[in-house]
Protein backbone atom coordinates (compact mmCIF):
# COMPACT_ATOMS: atom_id res chain seq x y z
CA UNK A 1 0.00 0.00 0.00
CA UNK A 2 1.94 3.31 -1.26
CA UNK A 3 0.30 6.45 -2.45
CA UNK A 4 -2.31 8.15 -1.33
CA UNK A 5 -4.45 6.97 1.84
CA UNK A 6 -5.99 8.62 4.88
CA UNK A 7 -5.00 8.65 8.85
CA UNK A 8 -7.72 8.55 11.02
CA UNK A 9 -7.74 9.76 14.89
CA UNK A 10 -10.06 8.66 16.95
CA UNK A 11 -10.03 10.74 20.68
CA UNK A 12 -11.78 8.70 23.47
CA UNK A 13 -12.07 9.01 27.15
CA UNK A 14 -9.62 6.04 29.19
CA UNK A 15 -13.08 5.12 31.61
CA UNK A 16 -15.48 4.81 28.83
CA UNK A 17 -16.91 1.77 28.29
CA UNK A 18 -18.76 0.00 25.36
CA UNK A 19 -20.38 -3.52 25.45
CA UNK A 20 -18.71 -4.04 28.59
CA UNK A 21 -15.15 -3.49 27.31
CA UNK A 22 -12.51 -0.31 27.66
CA UNK A 23 -13.95 1.31 24.38
CA UNK A 24 -10.44 2.03 22.99
CA UNK A 25 -9.63 -1.49 23.76
CA UNK A 26 -12.94 -2.43 21.96
CA UNK A 27 -12.43 -0.31 19.18
CA UNK A 28 -8.97 -2.13 18.41
CA UNK A 29 -10.74 -4.99 18.19
CA UNK A 30 -13.38 -4.18 16.39
CA UNK A 31 -10.71 -1.97 13.60
CA UNK A 32 -9.23 -5.69 13.19
CA UNK A 33 -12.00 -7.49 12.71
CA UNK A 34 -12.59 -5.03 9.87
CA UNK A 35 -9.11 -5.61 8.17
CA UNK A 36 -7.90 -2.51 9.05
CA UNK A 37 -3.99 -2.58 8.40
CA UNK A 38 -2.55 -1.05 11.15
CA UNK A 39 -3.69 0.75 14.37
CA UNK A 40 -1.75 2.31 17.21
CA UNK A 41 -3.06 4.07 20.97
CA UNK A 42 -1.49 6.20 22.59
CA UNK A 43 -1.99 7.42 25.59
CA UNK A 44 -2.43 11.32 26.57
CA UNK A 45 -0.57 13.03 29.96
CA UNK A 46 -3.91 15.48 30.05
CA UNK A 47 -6.43 17.18 28.33
CA UNK A 48 -9.52 18.59 27.94
CA UNK A 49 -12.86 18.15 25.46
CA UNK A 50 -16.42 19.09 25.01
CA UNK A 51 -17.64 19.14 29.15
CA UNK A 52 -14.47 21.23 29.22
CA UNK A 53 -12.87 19.22 32.56
CA UNK A 54 -9.11 19.09 32.86
CA UNK A 55 -8.35 15.40 32.84
CA UNK A 56 -4.46 15.45 34.03
CA UNK A 57 -1.42 12.62 35.25
CA UNK A 58 -0.85 15.65 37.52
CA UNK A 59 -4.39 15.15 38.89
CA UNK A 60 -4.47 11.91 40.83
CA UNK A 61 -8.23 11.78 41.45
CA UNK A 62 -8.70 12.11 37.36
CA UNK A 63 -5.66 10.07 36.21
CA UNK A 64 -7.18 6.87 34.99
CA UNK A 65 -9.06 9.15 32.68
CA UNK A 66 -6.78 9.92 30.39
CA UNK A 67 -7.42 10.89 26.86
CA UNK A 68 -6.55 7.65 24.57
CA UNK A 69 -6.17 8.23 20.76
CA UNK A 70 -5.90 5.79 18.87
CA UNK A 71 -4.23 6.45 15.00
CA UNK A 72 -5.54 4.01 11.73
CA UNK A 73 -3.64 4.38 8.68
CA UNK A 74 -5.42 2.81 5.92
CA UNK A 75 -7.07 3.51 1.93
CA UNK A 76 -9.24 6.26 1.39
CA UNK A 77 -12.08 3.73 0.47
CA UNK A 78 -11.37 1.57 3.76
CA UNK A 79 -11.30 4.71 5.87
CA UNK A 80 -14.40 6.71 4.37
CA UNK A 81 -16.19 2.93 4.63
CA UNK A 82 -15.65 2.78 8.37
CA UNK A 83 -15.93 5.98 9.70
CA UNK A 84 -19.76 6.00 9.61
CA UNK A 85 -20.09 2.71 12.27
CA UNK A 86 -16.91 4.66 14.57
CA UNK A 87 -18.78 8.15 14.93
CA UNK A 88 -21.89 6.08 16.23
CA UNK A 89 -19.62 4.15 18.98
CA UNK A 90 -17.55 7.32 20.00
CA UNK A 91 -20.46 9.48 21.67
CA UNK A 92 -18.39 11.79 23.53
CA UNK A 93 -15.12 11.30 21.37
CA UNK A 94 -13.56 13.31 18.40
CA UNK A 95 -12.98 11.30 15.28
CA UNK A 96 -11.16 13.07 11.98
CA UNK A 97 -9.61 12.25 8.82
CA UNK A 98 -6.38 13.55 7.58
CA UNK A 99 -5.05 13.03 3.85
CA UNK A 100 -1.31 11.84 3.75
CA UNK A 101 0.93 9.86 1.23
CA UNK A 102 2.21 6.43 1.95
CA UNK A 103 5.72 5.59 1.23
CA UNK A 104 6.07 1.59 3.40
CA UNK B 1 -18.50 20.74 14.25
CA UNK B 2 -18.14 18.75 11.69
CA UNK B 3 -16.29 19.53 7.90
CA UNK B 4 -13.14 20.87 7.16
CA UNK B 5 -11.16 21.90 10.20
CA UNK B 6 -7.38 22.37 11.21
CA UNK B 7 -5.27 20.69 13.71
CA UNK B 8 -2.99 22.62 15.46
CA UNK B 9 0.10 21.01 16.86
CA UNK B 10 2.80 22.94 19.45
CA UNK B 11 5.93 21.33 20.34
CA UNK B 12 8.03 22.71 23.33
CA UNK B 13 9.99 21.21 26.19
CA UNK B 14 8.59 19.56 29.56
CA UNK B 15 10.75 22.31 31.73
CA UNK B 16 10.12 25.48 29.59
CA UNK B 17 8.32 27.86 32.05
CA UNK B 18 6.49 31.10 31.20
CA UNK B 19 4.52 33.67 34.04
CA UNK B 20 5.98 30.84 36.86
CA UNK B 21 4.41 28.02 35.70
CA UNK B 22 5.37 25.34 33.05
CA UNK B 23 4.96 26.65 29.44
CA UNK B 24 2.76 23.47 28.09
CA UNK B 25 0.07 24.38 31.49
CA UNK B 26 0.12 27.73 30.61
CA UNK B 27 -1.12 26.94 26.97
CA UNK B 28 -3.22 24.61 28.24
CA UNK B 29 -4.99 27.37 30.62
CA UNK B 30 -4.99 29.85 27.56
CA UNK B 31 -6.06 27.59 25.20
CA UNK B 32 -9.25 26.78 27.37
CA UNK B 33 -9.63 30.87 27.85
CA UNK B 34 -9.42 31.11 24.52
CA UNK B 35 -12.73 28.78 23.97
CA UNK B 36 -11.14 26.33 21.91
CA UNK B 37 -13.04 22.85 21.72
CA UNK B 38 -10.35 20.55 22.50
CA UNK B 39 -6.87 20.03 23.77
CA UNK B 40 -4.80 16.28 24.24
CA UNK B 41 -1.21 16.91 25.79
CA UNK B 42 1.72 14.14 25.48
CA UNK B 43 4.70 13.61 26.44
CA UNK B 44 7.38 12.12 24.17
CA UNK B 45 9.95 9.32 25.38
CA UNK B 46 13.02 11.54 23.79
CA UNK B 47 13.88 14.08 20.59
CA UNK B 48 15.43 17.15 19.52
CA UNK B 49 14.94 20.35 18.11
CA UNK B 50 17.03 23.58 17.26
CA UNK B 51 19.73 23.37 19.51
CA UNK B 52 20.53 19.46 18.25
CA UNK B 53 20.44 18.30 21.87
CA UNK B 54 19.00 15.16 22.35
CA UNK B 55 16.78 15.10 25.49
CA UNK B 56 15.95 11.12 25.55
CA UNK B 57 14.14 9.34 29.02
CA UNK B 58 17.15 7.07 28.45
CA UNK B 59 19.71 9.50 29.58
CA UNK B 60 18.54 10.16 32.95
CA UNK B 61 19.93 13.47 34.05
CA UNK B 62 17.96 15.30 30.94
CA UNK B 63 14.90 13.29 31.16
CA UNK B 64 12.98 15.67 33.45
CA UNK B 65 12.79 17.90 30.26
CA UNK B 66 11.26 15.38 27.71
CA UNK B 67 9.49 16.76 24.60
CA UNK B 68 5.41 17.99 25.52
CA UNK B 69 3.20 17.96 22.34
CA UNK B 70 -0.17 20.11 22.55
CA UNK B 71 -2.72 18.38 19.74
CA UNK B 72 -5.66 21.28 19.42
CA UNK B 73 -8.60 20.89 16.88
CA UNK B 74 -11.00 23.92 16.14
CA UNK B 75 -12.43 25.62 12.99
CA UNK B 76 -10.23 26.48 10.65
CA UNK B 77 -11.25 30.64 11.80
CA UNK B 78 -10.72 29.65 15.28
CA UNK B 79 -7.27 28.26 15.11
CA UNK B 80 -6.18 31.04 12.53
CA UNK B 81 -7.38 33.69 15.29
CA UNK B 82 -5.17 32.21 17.95
CA UNK B 83 -1.79 31.24 16.35
CA UNK B 84 -0.09 34.82 16.18
CA UNK B 85 -0.52 34.59 19.87
CA UNK B 86 0.79 31.01 20.26
CA UNK B 87 4.00 31.70 18.08
CA UNK B 88 4.43 35.08 20.28
CA UNK B 89 4.41 32.21 23.62
CA UNK B 90 6.78 29.27 22.46
CA UNK B 91 9.67 31.06 21.97
CA UNK B 92 11.52 27.64 21.20
CA UNK B 93 9.01 25.88 20.26
CA UNK B 94 7.45 24.58 16.79
CA UNK B 95 4.08 25.20 15.72
CA UNK B 96 2.46 24.14 12.57
CA UNK B 97 -1.24 22.81 11.24
CA UNK B 98 -2.60 20.68 9.31
CA UNK B 99 -6.32 20.85 7.51
CA UNK B 100 -8.36 18.02 8.79
CA UNK B 101 -11.96 16.81 8.31
CA UNK B 102 -13.84 16.54 11.27
CA UNK B 103 -16.36 13.18 11.29
CA UNK B 104 -17.60 13.67 14.90
CA UNK C 1 11.35 28.03 8.51
CA UNK C 2 8.16 29.26 7.58
CA UNK C 3 5.42 28.03 5.90
CA UNK C 4 4.46 24.88 3.54
CA UNK C 5 6.52 22.26 4.84
CA UNK C 6 6.36 18.34 6.21
CA UNK C 7 5.16 16.32 8.73
CA UNK C 8 7.13 12.78 8.18
CA UNK C 9 6.02 9.39 10.61
CA UNK C 10 7.49 6.69 11.05
CA UNK C 11 6.05 3.35 12.84
CA UNK C 12 8.37 0.72 14.32
CA UNK C 13 8.50 -2.13 17.30
CA UNK C 14 10.97 -1.11 20.01
CA UNK C 15 12.35 -4.21 19.69
CA UNK C 16 13.43 -4.46 16.05
CA UNK C 17 17.16 -3.17 15.68
CA UNK C 18 19.66 -3.03 12.95
CA UNK C 19 23.01 -2.34 13.19
CA UNK C 20 23.52 -3.65 16.47
CA UNK C 21 21.31 -0.51 18.02
CA UNK C 22 17.36 -0.36 18.71
CA UNK C 23 16.21 0.89 15.20
CA UNK C 24 14.06 3.87 16.47
CA UNK C 25 17.51 5.07 18.32
CA UNK C 26 19.28 4.25 14.73
CA UNK C 27 16.95 6.48 12.77
CA UNK C 28 17.27 9.46 15.48
CA UNK C 29 20.79 9.47 15.25
CA UNK C 30 20.88 8.83 11.33
CA UNK C 31 17.95 12.13 10.95
CA UNK C 32 20.25 14.50 12.87
CA UNK C 33 23.20 13.22 10.58
CA UNK C 34 21.24 14.09 8.02
CA UNK C 35 20.53 17.59 9.72
CA UNK C 36 16.81 16.98 9.81
CA UNK C 37 15.79 19.88 12.09
CA UNK C 38 13.69 18.57 14.66
CA UNK C 39 12.89 14.63 15.62
CA UNK C 40 10.20 13.41 18.41
CA UNK C 41 10.01 10.22 19.20
CA UNK C 42 6.84 8.33 21.11
CA UNK C 43 5.86 5.00 22.81
CA UNK C 44 2.54 3.65 22.10
CA UNK C 45 0.61 1.90 24.73
CA UNK C 46 -0.60 -1.19 22.12
CA UNK C 47 -1.02 -1.45 18.52
CA UNK C 48 -0.60 -4.14 15.63
CA UNK C 49 -0.09 -3.68 11.83
CA UNK C 50 1.04 -6.17 9.09
CA UNK C 51 1.02 -9.37 10.80
CA UNK C 52 -2.03 -8.84 13.32
CA UNK C 53 -0.41 -9.54 16.03
CA UNK C 54 -1.71 -6.72 18.76
CA UNK C 55 1.44 -5.46 21.42
CA UNK C 56 0.23 -4.02 24.20
CA UNK C 57 0.87 -2.57 27.92
CA UNK C 58 -1.84 -4.73 29.10
CA UNK C 59 -0.14 -7.83 27.87
CA UNK C 60 2.90 -8.60 29.65
CA UNK C 61 5.10 -10.40 27.67
CA UNK C 62 5.04 -8.43 24.65
CA UNK C 63 5.00 -5.36 26.47
CA UNK C 64 8.60 -4.91 25.64
CA UNK C 65 7.96 -4.39 22.20
CA UNK C 66 5.78 -1.65 21.90
CA UNK C 67 4.79 0.65 19.07
CA UNK C 68 7.08 3.31 18.81
CA UNK C 69 6.20 6.31 16.24
CA UNK C 70 9.17 9.17 15.19
CA UNK C 71 7.44 12.45 13.85
CA UNK C 72 9.76 14.27 11.84
CA UNK C 73 9.29 18.17 10.39
CA UNK C 74 11.62 19.78 7.73
CA UNK C 75 10.79 21.34 4.52
CA UNK C 76 9.19 19.55 1.21
CA UNK C 77 12.57 18.69 -0.46
CA UNK C 78 14.45 17.49 2.64
CA UNK C 79 12.09 15.23 3.66
CA UNK C 80 11.75 14.12 0.03
CA UNK C 81 15.03 13.74 0.14
CA UNK C 82 15.35 11.11 2.64
CA UNK C 83 12.51 9.20 2.45
CA UNK C 84 13.99 6.20 -0.06
CA UNK C 85 16.87 6.16 2.42
CA UNK C 86 14.05 6.02 5.75
CA UNK C 87 11.98 3.10 3.30
CA UNK C 88 14.73 0.84 2.82
CA UNK C 89 15.51 1.49 7.22
CA UNK C 90 11.92 0.40 7.96
CA UNK C 91 11.18 -3.15 6.89
CA UNK C 92 8.29 -3.81 8.66
CA UNK C 93 7.19 -0.23 9.96
CA UNK C 94 4.89 2.18 8.28
CA UNK C 95 6.31 5.57 6.63
CA UNK C 96 3.95 8.42 5.48
CA UNK C 97 3.67 12.09 5.10
CA UNK C 98 1.55 14.98 5.82
CA UNK C 99 1.70 18.22 4.44
CA UNK C 100 1.45 21.66 7.17
CA UNK C 101 1.57 24.78 7.32
CA UNK C 102 4.68 25.89 9.70
CA UNK C 103 4.24 28.94 11.84
CA UNK C 104 7.59 28.69 14.08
Amino acid sequence: MVGKAKLLKIYVGEKERFKNKPLYQYLVQWLKEQGIIGVTVFRGIEGYGEDKVLRSARLLELSSDLPIILEIVDTEEKIDSIVPEVTKMVPKGLVFTVDIEVHK
